[in-house]
């Protein structure tokens, strides 16, 4: 057992993450970390929040493998690199760092990073975001909050997915609103569904205004 | 970077899946290592196997945090060990060690592991198992076997859960099937559902032969 190389790692790590915030502060460029299970339906989320979204925006998609993610959002015509981890459980700052390079940031408002599916191990790794988002869809079942305190624990706002299968699930929007404010009071909860656009409404005003504060206040 | 060390941590922890598979042995005790995502529905699908197979079976339940599990498959009046790796993406076979001192091996027959909710890290650590069983549930999108090859390789079969969602979601079972029988082409596919019971024939079936054939070889 090493943890003094554990620290180390992530020192660096929150060294390089600095460096892309600068970079990206310098470029008024406003990135989100979205998190979440495998199968959460980020992709489908990020499809149609670039729909509804009047900005310029950049996606960095993570995976362990594959470029099925990227591949869909390339098709909205929309500038997309693809990190293959080739294994390991989460995205570092300086896969992120490599990612800029080849993404036009002159003209980018705003940047999704869509991370590697994985509830625990993404939460300790800074990559220079604004913001991180994670979230629950209702096929999960309402308990996930309980057993991965972490990550809910540094999460922005809690985005629940898939409310239009509510109707064929035991799940309750309370319990999980209940569990997740008290461990991170201070945060949004967004229930919305990718597949009908339930709930969207909210989510993007509420994105707007945080890329627009951002701007204002550089 | 430290890969020497990381060697030494999956050899250590392979040495002692042996010792926990000798012991098992000598008690004539079949193992199972569940693996999935977050809420694929492995609490569930273990309550019904357990109703629908007479045999003595007890339960580890491993997760980040939390009992919410074990609360449940104690109900079943089953012995059960919860595990609370408290930031660990994984079981390894040390825990496994320690949580089979917490178990009545002499009276055991079958001993089904529930790892983390994590469809990579896992992977790597052996615990002593005779099989693994990954997961794939249909809310979760036909396209996991791509994104997340290295767990789905080392599968001794896939269980599809949740079929009964299928007529609410865009799953295929046909493009489930070749993508993993292209990487796992000795494995066997069980298709069910937890809630409906849907495919647990099958299922229950092939476990118990398996149970089985191990104590007749021993």
């Amino acid at each position: 057992m090493n943890i003094p190389v554990l620290t180390d790692i992530l020192s660096a790590n929150n060294l390089i993450a600095e460096q892309n915030r600068k970079l990206l502060d310098d470029h008024r460029i406003y990135m989100v970390n979205l998190l979440s299970s495998p199968g959460a339906g980020k992709t489908t989320f990020i499809e149609e929040t670039i729909k509804r979204l009047d900005l310029a925006i950049s996606v960095i998609e993570g995976d362990v493998a594959s470029d099925v993610d990227a591949v869909r959002i390339k098709k909205l015509g929309i500038p997309v690199v693809q990190i293959n981890t080739g294994g390991s459980c989460h995205l570092n700052a300086p896969m992120i760092q490599k990612a800029l390079e080849n993404l036009p940031l002159h003209k980018t408002d705003l940047i999704f990073i869509e991370n590697v599916g994985n509830l625990i191990c993404p939460a300790g790794y800074k990559l220079g975001e604004n913001i991180s988002l994670v979230m629950n869809s209702t096929t999960e079942g309402d308990d996930k909050i309980l057993k991965y305190p972490g990550i809910f624990r540094v999460a922005t706002s809690l985005i629940i997915n898939k409310i239009d299968l509510l109707p064929y699930l035991d799940y309750s929007l309370e319990k999980i609103n209940e569990n997740f404010l008290k461990l991170n009071p201070q945060a949004r909860i967004f229930p919305l569904s990718s597949k009908t656009g339930e709930g969207f409404d909210e989510w993007i005003k509420w994105i707007r205004t945080g890329v627009d504060n951002f701007c204002n206040k550089l």
